[in-house]
């Protein structure tokens, strides 16, 4: 069974055209969303073929990141629009329960305590049945001082998700920082996320939290000698009995969003192919088609059988078995590993 | 030879208790930098028995990025910094000119135009005769809007660059964001260094402009697919017969200040032996020792030596090759290669 | 013939869709606007069966104010979404040429001189055949110091229209106060609209100027009389020579977007019918039914039909003379006055 | 009994000479008002003449609202030009208790809570004798995010006029956002205030409220057809079932201050006289005489004595009846309706 | 002849209640100052009357400082109220012309040119027969960045006043940082202006200048230990062949407003009593009873000639010479020194 | 026995390079002080050799002010350099114990509670044995708006004082308005000081408090006219019975850090000397040569030893008795005086 945890919904215009409306409306009035069933089912069944001609047996779904607005003021707008994200996915894995299940979007709102999201994340996993959240962990998307994952800051999230045993996965949304397309900014945040995590005690104190790094890492796996000598350095801030930074690195998982199979060699080769998800993010910015090869970018699958640097059990364990064990409440309603 | 292109000058107390006083003074005066000879040539002897120690015959030294604070006001105070930083390496350098050339450090400041960084320019380059310069992309330092290195801001440095035949090596100086450290921002500002000029003009209207990545290119060779598709994704900004992104990002050079082994294997792979030049940062944050090798991070030399998917050609193009290629102003003066 | 001089253009949820992805895209890329000729026609053919339903033989259509976001950043998203919507209103007008003309949106933007927005203009007058501007008095939409209309800023848009014998409609966009809904914002931007013009040498220096203000002048006629009173009042910067506020008023026109009859009475006995052009903004936040009278709040043309307050002559101003007259480059095209 | 609802103190230079001292003094200081009898005596009778000669009997006067400054700094300085303004009125209603009653100015301040008002409205009520306050929605004045009269910061007032039966008048004071004059900000900041209370819960929670919205209730009579058909619009978060807008709006009292007579025939026509007090805010704005009349803008008793539109119980209503109900503790002192 | 260099106009309350209503009107309208004949009269009477109790022959009168209000926003209200002021000064000169001289004030606005203000400085010279000026060196009035009296920002005015060989009288304004009341700012400013002044280039670029400091040079001769040693310490930004500070000092001219005996005895030791003039500030801040003498603390003629320290000569300096001296446009007018 | 009050520590340039690293990592870790044993003894000695020079028996040390930056940011920036300045502090009093006594710094950083700075309040005294601290009344060090001594906010620094019965030499630190060198902003913050507190409670809430004034007492000294005459001033804020200025202002202590005899003249007369402490700063600001007397500026023992107005017992009480007095837990482990 191929599980792909890295994808996004397939949605039809008028879910965007809505958050033109939220946002014109400033928080004044939610409007309808007001898709029909039938667009509804137009776009999952496109979104199937899809699947379908590479292989997918089932995706994990969330809404589309660079989306999602958490800057947007005022927070009703946040809020609603998450929602609405929310439940046009729920709709879509009831459509088809075999083949998607939800990952959920989180209003978390720049400049306001992370308590203000967890109605909606207790909403998504117990009315709507979904089983792990995406987090942006840059709410301000490039525009201000969003206190980073090593802050206390975020500990009422990591307290509701070890309680779900459910995992987020970490992909930051916009970027308004006129420095970065919202794309770079991802490969930014999941960077600092990894770093100021393992320069604090939330592993520590969430032993149990699961914690999963988009797109290969970032720049971490790459730039690790970085981290591995400052980590041992005592000028810097380092100690000599410090954890290694390459075992730090272990406690999170990362997805397999990269489109470069020398990248995704060095991503197994470094953090071990036992703590890396399949992911492709397709239909997405990686759906264009490879002059090399014919092939879209983000077609891995081949990419990752072809590999003989996995053993079979360590193939497994990226396309299917990481998954149900990150992903519990999915795993229990799943049928057994054939 | 080894030329190490990558190299921070190493200075005594005394530097940087001055760059604390002209804090301290906010403008108001310059003060002395007063350090003796002998400090000068007590530090730099320090410097030649590490290069010695590792089989480095010479090193482009220049100031460490890291204290170049050039998001500082007033003004002044970033300009005397500077200034007294590219006196101290113009020392070190006319104390052991075999053994370093300089690369000057520019008074960039958050807020002007990098016009006023110029006239230090000229005298690094007509007076004390470096080599290059140190660029930092963000001279606010991650706390405001640095025009990225793809804006038209950077036009006259460019021209001044391209008329001297002289290099720029780009790296980011300290971080206040609160959000990276210092370290964790070079990388950051690394990665949109190149994918902004890639967004530009600026190879195009300047064909002669030689720039070095610093860090082995921060996280781009290692999420290029990411890059290589989004050039080809006509609804992402992108065209069908746009020059793929592997072959524009050649066009920038690059060190090997990655302290990995593997990183270091995905760099030549990725943008060819041809576009790096060796560098170390010894002594820097890579000096620490690796507990599985025995030998400082940094310690470069013997893990290009030992890499088997190198020619030996390419292993001359990385130790020396390429620098007397780029700092052609180095070139001139050194002896022809043996 | 009856003339809707106060509409805007009906779309399919794709280009709203399309300015969300803008807005997600943050400048780096314009995408593709895709929609398809068929969605046109069908949003202008259900346009059109409104408009039959209640007697409109034409509609002067521009794009949907609130969606405007003057003050979005950075600026392109702006300028592309602007020009997007004026292309879509030209795709509508081309359908059906003897029922729609368009009335196009300015990318002025907060923060920018007004001349950035004159490309545009040019552009919808002279290639797409427009008949006139929406002008937004607030491009910041209440979020800053936006100069008032009687400010210079304005003056080379006013030379603009003047050479085009333009008429521009004053008509706010969004609202991000917090303080005021959108829709209450245009009321009041309305009111400082009037009071900062005849504050000014506006109508002096450009006498051939032909405004239009939304939804029957704001709260102006129904305030008139702190106007009228203030205008003489020596202590408030009046003089006892000064020109009756009521006259200096009629220098303006006005729609008839009033849903209420009492206030569209009141509307013509104090600016003169000969100052007023039918328009509805149908269909649009008048569509509702209304209770009373079972049909929607924005058919008004049965209730000024119904005025015995208005002669013959002065209800063919309002439903078309007036249009003519003020919109000279669509009387041109039209057949004569029947 | 012919009862001014809406009249503002008339004061000396002195007591604004004081204001000028206490802006100067930055709250170091708080001086000595130092207004001697016989000026009060002075400018008391000045008004008794200006009331005799447009027949009213009695005034209820508050401060001048324009020079009130609630968003000056430090708030020391708006309290003590309050309670100057209060003790002023005090002193003048004191002189001539049968023709004069007080409205309390409230030092409410940008940015502070409203609590820090209410020991001011306890002294005016209790100590001083008034019997009612003067309420600024914006003590921004123009210059930042006011809550709006819908937002629960106003609720510690409302609890307080109700435990006193005391009623508000909504009226702004300065404006300082160089878009409007104060004048206009005044209609302005009166529409914002009714379209924010029927949006919120105030009167569900305080039903006893009496609010009086000035001057004729801003820009809402008027333009009630838009505001009508949107509270019917489920697309502008309207609902079918909500209380129709003509109804909520009639939960407010309105004042005459239109000085243009169709205006207020339409006020009366809207609202209903039954919820209208005579108010002329005279000598103030209107006080200019139209060439017309040759009479003063502001002298509205033979205007509405004129209506006959107007039954003679309405006429009664607006003339003494309501100010009797609004202003119970008023009419507790007064001889009884003859 | 006693001339009194430093005295502020004395004037009624109706010219403050001026500023009020500017402040209240925002730039709206100018109003009319309309003070009447009769109340200057009084006003300047009863100042004569305090000068001939005190013996003083002649005062030298500008606008009172704290109330100046140079950042108040918009600038039209700095601007009326200054010229309000000056005409106001204007008047009473022209009742009493031998007992009083025109010292005026500028509308000098924060963040403005200083070019601004020059028109006015033209009209009280040549058409109101001014003899100097009054000068705040923060128009930001403890709010903001003023430029330095040493900036090049002030040359403009430099190049006026040389011109028509006025002095200027340094005078801060109001003071709104909330840490020092105005009368606190005064002495800062007054060091601030002196140290600042000696540190630039401004006695050498204008050699005519004549700058006149408040209050007895505000804590510099006080302090003047401190900048002797700093401007002979190398380590301190100063030389060895620096000018000495008290050669510097003596360019700048003093009043003896202090209102203590042993202060004024600094002065004149410290700065020479040739370079002192004559001021009281009267009446004023120092107009209080010193209950030790039981005479105002401003009282200093009978101090000053009291001093044994200073010869006849001195006090004739201090007293009228150096007041012909300095203001030479008064000296023309006055009769020949007796 | 001659205590020189007011010094500051001497140390090597390693300390102020510890100080640029802090800033250079951005509170990303701590570092090294790493100092030498030798380098402490070494700087100790050659500050002994200069007291020996001029006759001091013993120096209260305490950091170099104009190097505290309060207000750096991040504050662990700011908590970690004060600490490293006790620590070389107490290193250096361990050394010669007989001759040093420590001062501390406190970790106050602008925007911050005071009480954050206590626990390094306890360490100082508890732990190290320090006998009083060194206080900066501007946290923000000219940039924003530290409450002034008066404000309560520092009231949880006067209890912890009086309960050690520790004094606080007032001293501010850094600059950065660019209005002041740091030097000038000594003098200004001394003032307001001193003001701010004497219209507070603060002596009467804390009538054991003991508060130094470096520098002799800023401006107030100099300009104590205007305080007493504005203290009786009604319309000043003042009062009759007011308790006299030059009364309340001898509740401070004051140093004699002034380089000009006549000024230490001034301040004996005007305070006292029995509220004097002998202090020099030296090595400092005033250690450059006075070419008059060929004497440094700060060799302040025989100027005091010379001035005949002092009495024997005067001059015992400033050389001693009054430190003895004011800095109680020195006087505990001195020898009895002789």
């Amino acid at each position: 069974m191929i599980i792909d945890a890295h994808a996004h919904v397939v949605a039809p215009p008028a879910l965007y055209a809505y958050k033109s409306n939220l946002l014109a409306a400033g928080g004044y009035y939610r409007g309808n969303l007001g898709i029909s069933p039938e667009a509804i089912a137009e776009a999952a069944a496109g979104n199937i073929s899809i699947m379908d001609s590479v292989g997918t047996d089932m995706q994990l779904i969330s809404p589309r990141p660079f989306q999602l607005m958490h800057s947007a003021k005022p927070e009703e707008v946040v809020r609603w629009w998450v929602e609405a994200n929310n439940d046009f996915i729920a709709a879509t894995v009831a459509l088809h329960p075999g083949r998607f299940a939800g990952v959920a979007g989180l209003p978390t709102c720049a400049g306001s305590p992370v308590t203000d999201a967890l109605d909606e994340l207790d909403r998504a996993i117990e009315q709507l049945g979904f089983v792990g959240v995406l987090l942006n962990p840059d709410p301000y998307e490039g525009t201000g001082p969003s206190p980073t994952l090593g802050d206390r800051y975020w500990y009422p999230l990591w307290e509701k998700l070890v309680e779900y045993d459910a995992p987020a996965l970490i992909h930051s949304a916009g970027c308004n920082s006129g420095r970065e397309s919202y794309s770079a900014h991802f490969v930014t945040e999941e960077s600092i996320a990894i770093l100021s995590i393992l320069q604090s005690d939330v592993f520590n104190d969430f032993p149990g939290l699961k914690l999963i790094v988009s797109h290969g890492g970032g720049s971490v796996p790459y730039q690790i000698g970085r981290w591995q000598a400052e980590a041992l350095s005592l000028s810097l801030g380092g100690a000599l009995d410090a954890e290694p930074f390459e075992v730090g690195l272990r406690r999170f998982w990362f997805d397999t969003v990269l489109h470069h199979p020398p990248s995704l060699e060095l991503l197994f080769k470094t953090v071990g192919a036992d703590r890396c998800l399949f992911g492709t993010e397709k239909p997405g910015s990686g759906s264009a088609i490879n002059p090399e090869t014919g092939r879209s970018f983000d077609d891995l699958r081949p990419i990752i059988e072809g590999m003989d640097t996995l053993t079979v059990a360590e193939r497994a364990q990226v396309f299917e078995d990481n998954a149900r064990l990150v992903f519990s409440r999915l795993a229990a309603r799943l049928p057994a590993r054939s």
